[in-house]
């Protein structure tokens, strides 16, 4: 029983020992000057890129810990495999498993990774802050957090509504810059159409020179439409934005005045009827 | 017959049984180590989030047992494909067959796993709690249940609906602060419209000195439309939670009664006649 | 041609035989182990289950058969593999091949997974009970059967709706619970609000003291809109499951005949017109 | 040149074709056995089956026909992928190649496989039978013809549609029992309601006696709506089978006749004039 | 440098060629047999199938070239990867490689596959025919071609639809068998239904004596509804295929003037009007 | 340190690099053969198949270029792969690596595949032609550009509109062949329906006198409809491609006047008035 | 001890290192010749590109950077790959890992891939330009930005619309040559159709001569429709792009008082009212 003993080779085992620790010693090296180049240059270009495009100091850190988060578990899955490899575990069986097991749940899971890569691209781009205004999946209302899963978004009629990122693909942001007031009004057929628009310009001009909000305009552009019973001539201007409803109220005020106060009447629905007898 | 039983190399033998022996405690203490160590860092992540985000004992319990199972699973998986690779059995064919059989399985059953990774946030990042009244999925009333599968959301008229919580994407909850009650009240064209927003404007302050649920308002903002019959003014106010409609209904009979009493007259649908003989 | 049969050794071809006898075995037993052992697993966890959620015997026996085939199935696959793999044949091609034609059949047959993944958790969550109303899948009437597969639902006008359980994602199941009745009445813009819902509110009370359906109300809310003709007055009122129809139309026929005794008008469409000269 | 012709071992050779032979031998008697009792479970399983359910003969045949089909063509697959190896051929390469384009047709042939699988459970379970009245993706009428494939249907105006049964999810069989018959009739706000409930309760018995389709009722339920001009009184009844299109035809003509002798008015829309000068 | 080339075993090489060559011939002749034995059952088939089902022979061929095509590319296949492995190349990397490739590039080609497959069982089962009228794909129209990949239909107004098979799911033909007339007329409420279907019966079987292209009918069915304005009543008929609209066109025709001629109205809408004081 | 040297085989090594260059000549050689004529193959396929059918030169080239390419990939591709295999690289891993990578990329732009793969068709089968009025993917107006990856069509109003040809499946060419032109005309209740059919049929023949345009008809069909104030009669007749509005217009204009000289009624919408007193 | 050592192979390791080092050489040339060939082919390519299509500086250098960025990558990972199977280290279970993790990752980010693919093509094309009034993905506005992942679209009234590239599929560019105006007048039943065509065509002739806008004619078609109250002409005319909306804002206002002056009536809806006593 002890030939067998005797005849194992301590040196063999010495030197395959020995390779082994150099590798474990080689690995660890290597992530740990992996992870602190590759952690440099995220925070650098973070830095740069947050100072470039005037990004919130919250909104940049939020966006280079995620960047983090994800280098560091790229470096530790490698060092895992490799590990797994030195000690001779076959980790291709392991991989694959674990792997199969990873898509099964992947399938259901892959909203999830699409609400963060969005919400990364929505934190990334400013295509949102805090307090702006804006019509996405369905909603629109004042956005009060974006975050990396959920955008938070209060409705007009004060309901939160909790969207995924994933569910923002289109995003219409009015608060970017002046909005424009549109108002439609209908004179009658028989009312002359100069005449009106004159009126019009002329109130339009007033209510300008009144209204602060009021950036460009406003003026009447003409008859956009022979209605069923009216001549609908249209009104539009540039106002400060979020003030477009308050000018477009106001607009309608004034313009409905001056017409009345000038006889241009606003009318009714028309139909003519005709009268026969009973057949 | 005996001659190879006596070549048998016995020590050989002895060395490998030993060697796997070994191999299956150090993995038994591995597994050990790494399920209690996994457990305490899940512990102290929930103890600490539950008592920063002021979650329920109960939701809290939920989330952390969840995680724990998908630890022991997890754990429970590598322990076996590493046992039988101790012993030789090549486990590779066995996993992918199986993963396959799981990957079809999983493409019919993938809607259970995406309930359950919806239920997982939808619990973590309380979108909605029970009692709240919210619309998701197309359905909305009160939460009676929110559970990791199936949320439970009683309607108005009774029915009580079972939501996969993969349905539910976007939520609205209408449950997270003030309410803003709408009114709209169309005014004859005949009518003075500055007479008629001051008469609605007094009613309005004498309903928001008699109702406790009005936080903010009701202000008659303006002309909202030049309708085809009446002129549409609009009034708005905030309300306490669940109070806009009983509010929206005291304003609508209130502002009724007023104009009725000023004389401003809120028009039926209007309409030109024009008489033509017969053609 | 004989010294090549001679040369077999034979010793060794009988420790080979001997060694996969007594492989083949050592399966069978760890089988009839596993199968036994999961079997009462599943089978107390099923009794402990069916307690607990007041489960019907022969739901819940169907749900523990359905288990019990699955356990076996997974088993039966293991068992064949292995024995496979001792008889030395490589079974990864094998697997590799009919994975992918179960796959491409997968991909066509996903349904039915789906359905009978759906149709246990409908089963084994009570979502819906033989007898109940119920809306799902764009179908509504009276649960028939609930199967693993399709669940039968008879509409109103006698048809036999049959639903794979895949269809169904959101339930509203109208069995759980009192129901709300709804019925709005509108009034003359001449007539006083505040007598009719007098007069309104007698009557819900008259029909609430006739009519033993009626648990909680009936109670007049008050003005839900001001519509082009009248004023709609809302009136709601809890009752016994599937009652809420009969109440509904008692309360309407009711309501009805009060305000004509009163001489609160139900008021045609209105329209007021004005005539004009031919143009 | 003849050297190496004298070293082949011919011995080896031999023992080597030799148990690729008995190989062989097995394999076609493993794949004997294994098929005839193969179909013998199938078509005892069937037998039992058609028995229990009371399916047609011909519908029998062609679900035993289509499983015996399928368990040939697993059972040859594993014969030839077997033999294949027993030749030492790798059989990996040959079976992922066509597997792979196996994959990529069946991703344009999913169809043809969901068509097969919902047809075997449209035969099995005997949701459709030819002559049924049926309502399923989209198109209504008789069945003319259920494959495994297509489902012929024959609409009202005489169109055959093929649908094929992938497309036949949800299912709607109108010849599952009897039907009900629903008759709204609209009767004037100055009528006496419950005159009219008489009237109308009179003449059902009138035509449920002379009417032999009808099986209960019909009866009066009462007001289901306060329309703009009517009152509706609704009248349901069952029938038999397809016959409930005559029953509501001759209800309704019974019930519009007694009114009339009734003097009870079913009303044109009304509408209320208001007069007023042109403003 | 002449050492080594003495060494080589020249024998060893030339029996390696010589198996080489055995198996290709092998291979060789297996192919040639497989194919032609292929090519006989198919034809026979395809013979025994187009007699069966009086398929034109140009379908036919079609169809039997398709999967004659199919045969040769899958041996064609199945020949090459054998032969790779026969000179010892590694052929699953090529495989894996290329069938990625394909993988891509059928994602992207998918809808081919699937205009192929759905095209083969259109052909095969006769669903419509050149000259058919049909609808699918939501359009509908003439049948103009039915190939493998695309069908043609020319719509009434003249435009040439191409369609690709994968769009051709659900397939209404018109053009299989009579075709039902149906026309509704709505008569006076004041007018004697029994009159007014009587005299309708009469005109339609005066119609139905002059018009060869009525098969069965018409008759007069009831009230199919009670209008707004008028009591609808109901003609159904059979008649031969595309010849329902000039019969329905026809019975219009007579029967407005049936009516006519005797006194019974086809009224217009009506409305009742009360006229009210201005409130 | 010499001795390592002096044992190496330089023979060995010799016969290894031979080989080595051999196989690359051979591969060289037959890279070039299979491109020559597979090229040849293809030009020759194309040239004989753009002559049967008529197809321009610049059309035919654009398709065989793209063929050639893919040729020359696809070949491309399978030489790598072996020169690899040749060097002794395991290609494999950059296979699998490479094709998940593409895989991932694929499924993006799985969208540029499928464009490319319609187009070719598109090309191929000449749907649609510079100058065709088409309507597809919810576009219609005249093509000005085919291309393999994106259609451009000009609309009516002007605007140029870029369609990827994943978008195109159906498609509706309007200029292949002859189209109809429709023109329907309400005429009086109170008119003679054969007189009016006469004095239109007249117009019709006068008009189809005049108009070259028209190929075939135009014809009065007859009654199309009994509406609710006119019967409405159908005319159609064929025409010119593209001329189909410009008759319509002419037909339109001719048929409107011959009926006013003819005393028949185009009817205004009517209504019967019946006046109750306030109820 | 020492023996081991001592049997240690110096000059094989020698070799395996020196083979080694000249493997990393080769491999780091070969990459270093690679990358410069293939972007300088870049580099050529863009050039002569952007110079054939105008294409602007700014765009062909974003084009040819993210080309560029691609070459490297793809490179870099071969280097990679090769290098780490150089160290005899598997590479194959590592790239399994990472690449079903990048799948994972994928299926939620091919969004990501999908948006750079389509803005690619969309620079390449010149599809949209900054300035551009384009229609897509339901928004339609002045493109204010084109960028690899989003394109930025200002609306009409204001609003920042983010338009992930992906969303564009088919794009309607409305500033690619003359609009087309279109205004469509009714005219009275009673008018000369002819003389109002006269009429109209003159005032169109007139706006055209003092409109530059107008780029070809306006003429007036004919009888576009019989309406239920008029007969509508429509008058088409090309103009300067952008100009459309207001020349036909010009030609409304020029036609409706042309009409007037000629006494020809643009209608009101018309009813026919047919007086009956209370039936």
């Amino acid at each position: 029983m002890n030939d067998w003993i005797r005849n194992i080779d301590w040196g063999e085992i010495f030197v395959a020992v020995g390779i082994i620790a150099l590798q474990l010693i080689a690995i660890f090296i290597a992530f740990t000057i992996a992870k602190s180049i590759g952690s440099k240059l995220i925070k650098n270009a973070f830095n740069r890129f947050s100072e470039k495009e005037n990004m919130s100091v919250g909104r940049a850190e939020t966006l280079q810990r995620l960047t983090l988060s994800i280098l560091s578990y790229v470096l530790g899955f490698i060092v895992i495999v490799i590990v797994f490899e030195i000690f001779g575990l076959d980790v291709k069986g392991l991989i694959a498993g674990a792997g199969i097991l990873g898509l099964a749940i992947g399938f259901g899971a892959q909203g999830l990774v699409s609400d963060v890569v969005t919400g990364f691209f929505l934190l990334l781009e400013k295509q949102l802050e805090v307090g702006d205004y804006v019509t996405t999946a369905g909603y629109d209302g004042i956005v009060e957090e974006v975050g990396l899963r959920t955008t938070k978004i209060r409705s007009f009629d004060g309901t939160l509504n909790y969207i995924p990122n994933r569910e923002i693909s289109s995003l219409s942001n009015h608060s970017r810059g002046n909005m424009r007031a549109l108002v439609d009004i209908g004179i009658s057929y028989d009312d002359n159409i100069d005449k009106a628009i004159e009126v019009m310009q002329q109130t339009c001009d007033k209510v300008a020179a009144e209204e602060e909000a009021i950036v460009e305009g406003p003026s009447v552009l003409g008859v956009q439409t022979l209605g069923a019973s009216d001549v609908v001539l249209r009104v539009i201007c540039k106002t400060e934005n979020m003030q477009q409803w308050a000018v477009e109220r106001k607009l309608r005020q004034a313009l409905k005045q001056a017409l009345d106060e000038n006889g241009i009447e606003i009318p009714y629905p028309h139909q003519v009827n005709i009268t026969k007898e009973k057949a």
